[in-house]
């Protein structure tokens, strides 16, 4: 006997979990198709040297390759691996059918991604990522970067996940104004970036310190930090951007983009409490170039952000010569059904199965079968239960599945032409002329 | 520069099969759910002691194994390994989670399965399988049997891949009749099963040969061969079987759950013409004890069984020590869209993308992102073209992408108050006004 068991670091669902699970997905899913994004699959494993191209550090150490008997058996070195993220992926793909594809091309994509994390809590070595990208030839208009946000609004909305905030900015505006504080070195200010991403944890004091030391003077580094840390609304925040004298090209041109998207946001009717510019947010990817985006659930910061992306301007530049900018984002789901769940936050999702036909009396499974025909016919989700048991017993299935429906019918309702419905929520009973029984089903159901 | 390539034996598709693809997937899902079946997933990956339980022949020489970069560093073996099919993942889910689950439990499952077959046209190493199975604890009625062939009518027909048929028996009615011919052994009943299952390619001369040095006289040899070949309906070939003079109890209780089954699915209202009582159908694993079920598409013999299962007698039995009876049935879906895909019977899909909204006169940029709002809130799903381009290139994406309907509105549009609506379908556009904009595009969408 082997002791049945998952792999550690996996997130393996009962069904009425799972059921939720899904619902999210076909949220996501639902509204992504909703704003133009077609969907894509590609396999679990890439090639190895499709996979491990980018001088990627810690995810290349966290890769899982995938090996088959006959070559384990042999001794040879692994030739695939199990993708990482959705970004290698989708840029080995727009590389290889690059012809066939139509540019801009908008994709969604939602499988599972794979990372040999050390176990622990909050860690997953197998888990959904459901990314959105757009990405053009040659040029993308940064008119696309309003869109990201308005989609994961309209899907964090109708998850019902209480109060949440997509923090934006552009790396463009920091870049050009280290600039202007005489800050040209690349990596120096990548290092300054990075210690704005620390100041919640770190301390004003202690980032306004290191920022002196790559070069910033204080009064430039107060400057930037009263900025990153501007309580104000996104045109206010604006406002002071536009205050600022400079003719950094790259500073003109990030608040350029900033003003554009906040525009698009207001035509596309995005709630202004739903989006912060917030130049604090700086990602630490080099990979992100332009905008960028983190949301947070407001009530629930330790979360960290649970959707976060950004422009860039180049996916696949180690598979094709072609220039291929976009901008895209992801939302780590299995994270956020995790963190959710831990909170008692998960949304409620529509019952699978709906109704559950009870057997009273097995001289009558013919007209069961007839009647779950006749129920599933009118869209219903139907179960029949096929066994010779005791009613209780059929009643503790349907409780225990969650199935807010059990339908009964003996002989005597069979002679009067009626049959009992069972609320299982309501914990109500009646019996129900045949006529009627749709029509009572949707009410209760709401379907 | 790295060539940009699958690992062979995948199915990548570009947007608009996959588009097909997701149909499919939803249409399966969709009955699934209406017949009562709950959703599981399972990692992709199990411990390899669990994944190797079974003396499993083929499918072990073909298990791909999956090693972390550490393990794979210092000389570790893999302790992990892809499924090759979901019933090994069903049966540990099911025994790990028993206390928590609600029997009969009717589960579905749509994932990936993994086998190192060798690459060829036709094989695949990564591909879909589409699961239901209804496991019961200690016992379950023969009365499920006829809900699986009733569910997989309702997805054949709604994929509309053409007539079908659904040949299902029962291996207790062969195995009975053996025994009353003298045929005890259970090896040998195997190989005669085998010898019919090869009845279409060896021949009648050849199997009743073979027969022969299994035991059987030829006289028991030809009636068992008239049998698996009457060519009678689903009822006649019940009433041969029920004038066969037998006492053997495995064969009367086959017999009797075949005539149960047939009642069941014409209850059920499945169309006598989608089901065939076909004894020649044995499938070879040992695995079924009763009822088995292969579905064949009418015109394409060639193409094999698209659809198979049947019903088993302990699902679990390496992993505890209940006794789980069940039976389900599993359409790979993979295989199923290759071969329809080379033979143009692909279904039609509704599109993904519905209507693009032109760029005519980047000053209207806000309003055209304002409309898409609009027509994302009555419920189309909508790509906006935000770049500055010539239409030209808009309606080539269109046309590319296979969206149906392009809108355009520019300055003199927006003056009168209507929209260009272009059929791109029909060839055709007409000037709309703004109030019967939507009801034209439900028109034209058919939705």
């Amino acid at each position: 006997m082997i002791t049945p068991r998952t792999v550690a670091g996996t997130l393996e669902l009962l069904p009425r979990e799972q059921r939720i699970f899904q619902h999210m997905l076909d949220v996501i899913r639902r509204n992504y198709e909703k704003f133009g994004f077609v969907q894509i699959e590609t396999p679990v494993f890439e090639h190895k040297d499709i996979l491990l191209t980018k001088s990627g550090g810690e995810t290349e150490k966290q890769v899982y390759f995938v090996q088959s008997t006959g070559g384990l058996q042999q001794g040879y070195a692994p030739d695939m691996a199990l993708r990482f993220d959705l970004t290698v992926p989708l840029a080995r793909y727009v590389a290889e059918h690059e012809r066939d594809l139509a540019f801009p091309f908008r994709r969604y994509q939602m499988q599972r991604v794979y990372r040999g994390e050390r176990a622990q809590r909050g860690r997953f070595r197998e888990f959904y990522q459901c990314d959105i990208d757009v990405i053009g030839k040659d040029k993308l208009s940064s008119a696309y970067d309003a869109e990201i946000p308005a989609i994961i609004v309209r899907i964090f909305e109708e998850l019902k996940v209480g109060d949440f905030t997509i923090h934006f900015s552009n790396r463009k505006i920091l870049r050009g104004l280290l600039e202007d504080y005489g800050v040209y070195d690349g990596e120096k200010q990548t290092l300054i970036l990075r210690e704005i991403d620390k100041l919640d944890k770190a301390g004003r004091d202690k980032v306004r310190a290191t920022m002196g030391e790559l070069g910033l003077t204080q009064i430039n580094a107060d400057r930037l930090l009263d900025l990153v840390n501007h309580p104000g609304s996104n045109d206010q925040v604006l406002d002071s951007l536009l205050c600022i004298f400079s003719n950094n090209l790259t500073f003109k041109t990030g608040v350029g983009e900033v003003k554009a998207t906040i525009d698009a946001l207001r035509a596309l009717g995005v709630s202004e409490k739903r989006t912060r510019l917030n130049l604090a947010i700086a990602r630490g990817l080099d990979y992100y170039t332009g905008t960028v985006y983190e949301t947070k659930i407001d009530a629930h910061p330790e979360f960290g952000s649970v959707c976060s992306g950004g422009r860039y301007d180049d996916l696949a530049s180690h598979y094709t010569k072609s220039k291929l900018p976009g901008v895209g984002i992801s939302i780590g789901l299995t994270r956020l059904f995790d963190v959710l769940r831990a909170s008692d936050l998960l949304p409620d999702a529509p019952p699978s199965v709906q109704i559950l036909i009870a057997q009273l009396d097995p001289g009558l499974s013919a007209e069961y079968l007839a009647l779950a025909t006749e129920l599933r016919g009118a869209g219903f989700r139907v179960d029949t239960w096929l066994e010779q048991s005791k009613l209780d017993k059929q009643i503790k299935y349907a409780d225990k599945s969650g199935i807010p429906v059990v339908l009964l019918l003996g002989a005597d309702e069979k002679a009067k032409g009626t049959v009992v419905v069972k609320d299982m929520n309501a914990k109500t009973q009646s019996d129900v002329p045949r006529a009627g029984m749709i029509a009572k089903l949707r009410e209760i159901l709401g379907a």
